[in-house]
């Protein structure tokens, strides 16, 4: 089997490595000349552009876009829809929004072209080692083509066929709306031990959980290795950043009127961190000023 | 070793067979007859009440007390506290709140007791065949006279000595508390994919979520096996009861001012599945109503 792999990024190189150590045949190109050598180090073949990466790919042709979401994997999407012929293989195996997947899908239909969105979860790791995959699309005929693929390269039981187009992405989406929520959680009760009258070790207490406890996983092991290399994290500013599946998760939930509070604020605390001051904390000052002549904190500038 | 087990409800039973599967001596003492009968079945000696417990144990004795959180367990340290000599070692594995220990302990330092609080995580299942425990108490020197007895019940790396009394409990409040969190945000996620266009079977989702993904863990496990038995969970209310420690979780965050939105949204939820209606939704249909003329939904009383 042979894949060309448009996206040489830390995932896209280690899926690379990936593939090659599983003995599937890759053809990698990017817009990054360095990363493309890289490839080319795991026994990749390469490609000069994407033309080239789909003149030297055999029939039925594969195809795996694994560039940053949004604009850069849907030009791609695009451009590949121009270039490939009815039968070809395209997968979307960048964290794409399951929309945006829909809106192509009638364009790859209607070239004939088999599309299927595939969710990656289990990190650099996992793209590495073996991974996890939510794969969707329209035509099961076709899924069985690519089903060794990914059977390749993932860990066992790792891949999961979930239907139609679209629901590979949904499920990575919910997969990351539930990780916002886990994450949050261990964190608040981090820092509930940190406030307290005891003196925890936390990677110890990480490694405990780990031991036979409900809360078990893989993000409390994680915990323990972070909590190892930096025992009160203090070389780490609490600000968490988010790519858009957690908004994605809640937008999709309010759209469906289900109530998902967990979720919910544990995206806004993820905002909240971005913020040195606030606006709605001026707010809130000044009108308990207005009401009750409560002092205020006066700004330093 | 010989330890008194006061309590043989379903964790104080399974925690009497794994320490006789693991060479502890136990006596074992209930107010129901029937779950005496059940340690004796297990190779346990049994007491007719407390002091016959007391009597029987070797000098320094140990006393594990194994009954439900609040009055009953603090009645039985009460009664122990009279019926223990100094240097003898008690220990409460309940769920007890931190607060009622070390209120406890100022009467079993006053009398030379070793107490200690144990937090015990893993289920049924972890008290069985290897749990997890979380073990708080004053005098480290009684610790090593005990810590045998948990590494043999515990699963390997399986228990901790957490430090000053009290310590041990509190982990296990914010233990469950994270818990809570946690299990929201699962079951969040499984109810964003139950009410979207695709149709997941989530057994198989579960399953390969445990497989290689970010959120693998224990919880998900369990979510796996209950979806195996019931595919949409149809037989199963979704009324979530609480008891205690997600609240104290709570509690302490917001004495120390320590802001856990997903702890307390978790809880609210847990809360608010009690209710058939609430007040809050007619307040708020009434205000609706009276200001914009908005339609309510009548009661059929």
């Amino acid at each position: 089997m042979k894949v060309g792999m448009i996206g040489l990024g830390k995932m896209g190189l280690n899926l690379v490595k990936n593939m090659i150590d599983n003995k599937i045949e890759v053809v990698g190109f990017d817009l990054n000349s360095d990363s493309i050598d890289k490839a080319a180090s795991y026994g990749a073949q390469t490609a000069v552009d994407t033309q080239d990466l789909v003149d030297k790919l055999d029939s039925p042709r594969i195809v795996w876009v694994m560039v940053p979401a949004g604009k850069p994997t849907n030009s791609t999407i695009d451009d590949l829809i121009e270039k490939l012929d009815a039968g070809n293989i395209l997968i979307d195996g960048g964290n794409s929004n399951y929309k945006d997947n829909l809106e192509q899908n009638k364009r790859t239909t209607a070239a004939g072209i088999k599309f299927f969105d595939a969710g990656t979860s289990g990190g650099m790791e996992g793209a590495l080692e073996g991974g996890n995959f939510m794969v969707g699309g329209d035509d099961p005929e076709a899924w069985k083509t690519i089903e060794p693929l990914f059977k390749a390269i993932s860990v066992k039981d790792g891949y999961l066929y979930t239907g139609k187009l679209g629901s590979g992405h949904y499920l990575k989406m919910v997969h990351n709306g539930i990780e916002y929520g886990e994450m949050q959680a261990i964190a608040e009760g981090f820092e509930v031990l940190e406030g307290s009258q005891f003196d925890y070790d936390y990677e110890a207490v990480a490694k405990l959980w780990n031991h036979g406890s409900v809360i078990r996983g893989w993000l409390m092991e994680l915990a323990e290795d972070a909590f190892s290399k930096d025992p009160k994290l203090d070389q780490i500013a609490g600000r968490m950043h988010s790519s858009g599946e957690g908004k994605w998760t809640l937008e999709e939930a309010m759209n469906m009127r289900i109530p998902t509070p967990v979720i919910a604020l544990s995206l806004m605390m993820r905002y909240r961190s971005m913020q040195d001051d606030t606006f709605t904390g001026k707010v809130v000052a000044a009108l308990r000023h207005e009401f009750g002549g409560h002092a205020v904190d006066k700004c330093d500038n």
